[in-house]
């Protein structure tokens, strides 16, 4: 049976040319990009071939690109380097409390290092609002964090807005946009974030690579000591094939973004009418307008008990949705996704949402058919939501 | 030009079975591990199954191993997860001078976060004595560090001995086994280490993954916080592909361990034989007995100043070898080897040696050549040593 893949957000294939340029990678370049022989130096080339790359499409400096193992090492470094390295300026942080969970624990993290932290409130739209931001500034805040898309929702947050607070009063801005690089445009110069967290296995590429956007004159103490790769700031040697791959894979998002957009745009409205025409009392979580096209969360009204059986039952039929963030699968068994409780539902509520994130690979097809296995299983639950 | 590659302690080449399971897993397997439909099931029993056959090769328990980016990562989590979690027991720290960069430097951070650090000397034989240790314990020692094999040298600390010392002070023995993996018998029960680092690139694996061993009952802190996976102790979405590669290397290693090591034996062996009979100026660096199989490191009497230009000349003969660690070639413009100097060589001398590591995909023919070339280099530059 062919499965339906419809958690694009918690990670997403490997794209076929993503595969190939690693697989080149992987068989040809196996020196360490610190040796001084031909087979290092061909290394560091792939590897500068790629920053540099990859700093064409975040239009920033290739010395401001720092490559890790993921969103999470990129997200906690960004918030820990840089929060130790500037404790002398003051000790607050703000992030906003609808960040992913490797944000807000390496934030409880340095709360037990004698940081304090603010968590800003979202409305039920999803969405920070800018004023909380700069209400919640005091002359001890050295860091601001809100991530760029919301991973459960999809909501775009006003980072632009923020960033140009946060620059006014001398404060640095940090944002994760695991969930955004290759979907909406990431431009580091006119964004105005001065660190900004990346990722390959969201954007078709391999798990255990991303970045981080360092502005030049950012100081940020290293998360890896050793042998001073990356500028000193990230010792480990280089994974050249999957930064490669990483590179290749956002190369294929930037060649085919308006392309990729407009069919996410079109899958996703036809998603929506489809449920909204088929499902009397289903509701949406976050805001339908200001967010990517590709996540949809939604939940049907007093069923919100069944989201765990509907995702089994779902799977069963080989359609795979997720009910939230991945890395919070255990949230299930706890007071329900830290997201929506954010956004005013409560536990039950906030346990009993479906998340269909699509991409590249889905079609029209898979729409209808989720649409239909949907039905029927409701059906099968209860005849009063059919 | 067919090159001949001997900087296998540096990396090794990706072996064509590992780059099979990998490019298997990267193209089927896309699910996150923590999701829970169908997808993610399969990735977390791919990764569960790679726990399991790596805990059946370290002989210790599947929960007991902890996947991570590299050796750089498990070395630092190790001294700084361990050293931050056991404070208020003490703030003493026990490494030997000829600890990797990223173990020394992991240090020096935990020395700017009040710790303190004693680092044992080795004598010229580039080999801890275990008395020294004994000497070195206080009352406030937390945590002893001694790696299993030297990257440099190829020496073999003794590492057993170390760990009943601190096993009887009821102290925590970390070893970095990057150069050992794969090579020598690394069996955790049997060794007593409480902490063991290894990774995949120095084993015919991809760069990018590695795993800490941790027995049961040690109290450490994560380095990433996150999703809580590696059972909270290490998050991140687990990079499936590199583990299943990963742990593929490893099984290769072992099975065929025995043909592996006489092949070493019997090239090493060669190499050695080769290089004291043909120049009379050659001196090792190091036991030449208690060793592995593989690295031999070596200068020239008086010639010690032209090793840089002897490496780019065999460079450009088509043949790669090291003047010492990789992540450590800045040094070549400092004070030389921090191994060499603490086996005693001066500056000049710990900048003027030659590292030959041979691997899998190497033959006698290989030896030949390189003896060849290095005759002819040395002629070049001076009649005196041919």
């Amino acid at each position: 049976m062919k499965r339906i893949y419809l958690d694009n957000a918690a990670s997403t294939p490997v794209d076929p040319q993503v595969l190939e340029a690693m697989t080149q990678t992987l068989t040809m370049c196996y020196g360490n990009a610190s040796s001084l022989h031909a087979d290092g130096t061909r290394a560091k080339e792939l590897l500068e071939n790629a920053r540099s790359s990859l700093s064409c499409i975040l239009n920033c400096h290739p010395e401001e690109l720092y490559f890790t193992s993921g969103g999470t090492e990129s997200n906690n470094w960004a918030l820990k380097g840089y929060s130790l390295a500037n404790r002398t300026k003051g000790n607050h942080i703000i992030i906003s409390s609808i960040e992913h969970d490797c944000v807000l624990n390496s934030c409880s993290w340095l709360q037990s290092q004698g940081f304090q932290v603010t968590l800003l409130p979202v409305g039920e739209s999803g969405i920070v609002d800018p004023e909380t931001v700069k209400k919640a500034i005091t002359s001890g805040t050295i860091l601001v964090s809100v991530m760029h898309v919301n991973n459960e929702l999809g909501t775009i947050q006003p980072i632009r807005e923020i960033s140009l607070i946060t620059r006014e009063k001398n404060i640095v801005f940090h944002t994760d946009a695991c969930q955004s690089f290759g979907k909406i445009g990431l431009d580091a110069a006119t964004l105005e974030a001065d660190m900004i967290s990346i990722n390959a296995h969201k954007i078709y590429g391999q798990k255990g690579t991303g970045a981080l956007f360092i502005r030049k004159g950012i100081h940020i103490e290293p998360l890896l000591h050793g042998g001073g790769q990356e500028r000193g700031l990230r010792s480990t040697t280089e994974n050249i094939p999957g930064i490669t791959g990483f590179v290749r894979a956002a190369e294929l998002c930037y060649e085919h973004h308006k392309a990729a957009k407009s069919q996410l745009e079109m899958l996703s409205g036809k998603l929506i009418s489809k449920l909204s025409a088929d499902f009397q009392h289903i509701y949406y979580n976050g805001s339908l307008e200001q967010r990517i096209a590709g996540i949809v969360n939604f939940a049907f009204s007093g069923q919100e008990g069944e989201a765990i059986r509907l995702l089994l039952m779902l799977d069963e039929e080989g359609i795979s949705v997720s009910t939230g963030s991945a890395c919070s699968s255990n949230h299930l068994n706890s007071g329900g996704s830290h997201v929506l409780r954010a956004i005013g539902r409560d536990p039950v509520e906030a346990r009993g949402s479906i998340r269909v994130s699509l991409g590249r690979f889905n079609t029209e097809e898979d729409i209808d058919i989720f649409c239909d296995a949907l039905r029927r299983i409701l059906q099968k639950l209860n005849s009063n939501y059919s």
